[in-house]
């Protein structure tokens, strides 16, 4: 029976619809080709990408023999309020320059892009890099998220990895991107004042609520650690979405000793290569959700997200903010466990 | 330069960053093939899908010389609550057994889900159809919402149209979908609020006042007729998306005139064709945007919203919920004019 669940974080409905697995799919796919650029991300193309910001290798190794670079993104899309001509800045206001109040608003698009390279080899994948790179992967993202709280106008960050044209990638090469802005999307701002109210209301965080009826549930938890749960929430908007959460939930991904942050990297491979051996190789994203920048107010927990990329956002999803699933996560959940 | 917009009716915001569009594209998908199927939207196979609800043809035309149907989804996301079992509704209510409240919501997805078969011919797109069907497949989207007020449980519908395996199709004959749902979505509830402010401050609609906004620009306007301004919005989600809007502002598709609603789907074919023949010919998407079945409290105006889906939804829009919009609407129109 098709369910609609709605998800105690955003809000946000899912239809799961089990039914719509079994319709007919008269297109199939062809898998994309690669062109022959020259990667960027290679070893010894170290000076296609612009300046690097960080650069990380083996206890003792050279310079040269590096294992993980960090790199402004070469087409960003956002940039250093500092590069960004001060005029600009007087453009910043309403969306429209006539009519009422109201209508929307616009300002240059000021932050940090930044590209986080996971290997000197061209893989393309996360499940194929070495115990270090994981690790000095992971170790960057801490670093960097971390760096930023000392830039005063960002007010939010986001790292993400694209894994296949399917899931947005526009390179091969194994890597993740960062993106920080001066202010906090209206979606992460609408979970602050949700959580606040959850907390306020029952003195537990959401994130430990949700997270203890997840396990008292049991039927959608693929891996428990003594420090993580892992599990497919019951409203997941995409199928086969995973969440790796902390069981002692904390606001910041960059806050969590080193041993935590070097056990999620562990625990992100171990679910891409489910993902890899039990569905059909797909395209993937994931994205570490967390607190706003020095945000500690004990709403928002951070957790990684992951997704294959095997349904198509299409006409019902843009129209109406509602997504259909047509995985329940307790099938999900058995096909990964 | 990039540009940070925040659209007037959600707050949603989106990264207008035309630099991206220059980035390399490792990628080269090939065109998905289509099955042997046998198609279950052509004439002579009216057995395969489930016995219709409506059915248009030319005036005075044989029944079986239909030009239009409306059917059932054959794997519906959402069932006529009558088709349920009564149990099912008991199980209605938090979406996990054990906790505090506040931790989401389950039920069943109870709604209708219909399919409206736009031509008896193997024809794979809106821009193929003749006057005539085009016309009546905009009557069928007219007729099928105006019976469902009649359906007490039902307050939120969308009419959606999805072309290409990149749009979210899973069959090629040209088609579109309704799905009504017993409740109005959060995305919508948050428009209804929005809008229901900016009415009470300033006595004008919020599309009203947009539209007279986009109109005093014009740098985004690709068409203007007596009773339609067609354009490319200030804060574009999707690059190239269009609206089709109604000079003067009203709340609801289906209760237009006839003969906006024949000019509307002569705008829709218009864009549509504008789409293919200045872009690759992509997969696209159009909705109908409207306000809540039964609402006329003015705050929601219809309106229809297009996009070809050049881009892809990636890790930041999924863990953002922003959006990245490598081609700004000044552009997107001037290719569009």
């Amino acid at each position: 029976m098709s369910e609609l669940r709605q998800d105690p974080f955003t809000d946000r409905w899912v239809i799961i619809a089990e039914n719509r697995v079994d319709r007919p799919q008269e297109f199939m796919p062809r898998p994309a080709q690669r062109a022959a650029l020259t990667c960027p991300f290679c070893r010894g193309n170290e000076a296609e990408t612009p300046e690097e910001v960080a650069r990380y290798g083996a206890p003792g190794a050279a310079p040269a023999d590096w294992q993980v670079r960090v790199v402004p993104n070469k087409f960003p899309a956002v940039r250093p309020a500092a590069e960004i001509e001060k005029a600009a800045f007087q453009t910043a206001g309403p969306l429209y320059p006539t009519g009422t109040s109201g209508l929307g608003r616009r300002q240059p698009a000021s932050g940090v892009h930044e590209v986080i390279v996971e290997s000197p080899d061209h893989v393309a994948r996360f499940s194929e890099l070495s115990d270090l790179q994981i690790e000095l992967s992971f170790a960057a993202y801490r670093d960097r998220l971390f760096a930023l709280q000392r830039e005063p106008q960002l007010t939010y960050a986001l790292v993400f990895k694209n894994t296949g044209v399917d899931a947005g990638a526009s390179l091969e090469h194994v890597h993740s991107q960062l993106i920080a802005l001066p202010q906090t999307p209206p979606e992460v701002q609408y979970e602050l004042t949700k959580a606040g109210e959850h907390l306020a209301l029952h003195g537990n965080p959401l994130m430990a609520d949700v997270l203890a009826a997840e396990v008292a549930d049991g039927r959608r938890i693929l891996i428990a650690t003594d420090a993580f749960t892992v599990y497919c929430p019951a409203a997941s908007r995409l199928p086969f979405e995973t969440w790796i959460v902390p069981r002692r939930p904390a606001p910041r991904f960059e806050l969590e000793a080193p041993e935590m942050i070097v056990e999620a990297a562990h625990l992100v491979r171990d679910v891409v290569v489910r993902f890899e051996e039990r569905l059909t190789r797909p395209a993937h994203n994931f994205w570490i959700h967390s607190a706003p920048i020095g945000d500690e107010s004990g709403r928002i927990h951070w957790r990684i997200e992951l997704a294959p990329r095997l349904a198509t956002m299409a006409g019902f999803e843009f129209g109406s903010g509602c997504f259909i699933n047509p995985i329940a996560p307790e099938v999900a959940a058995k096909h990964l466990q």
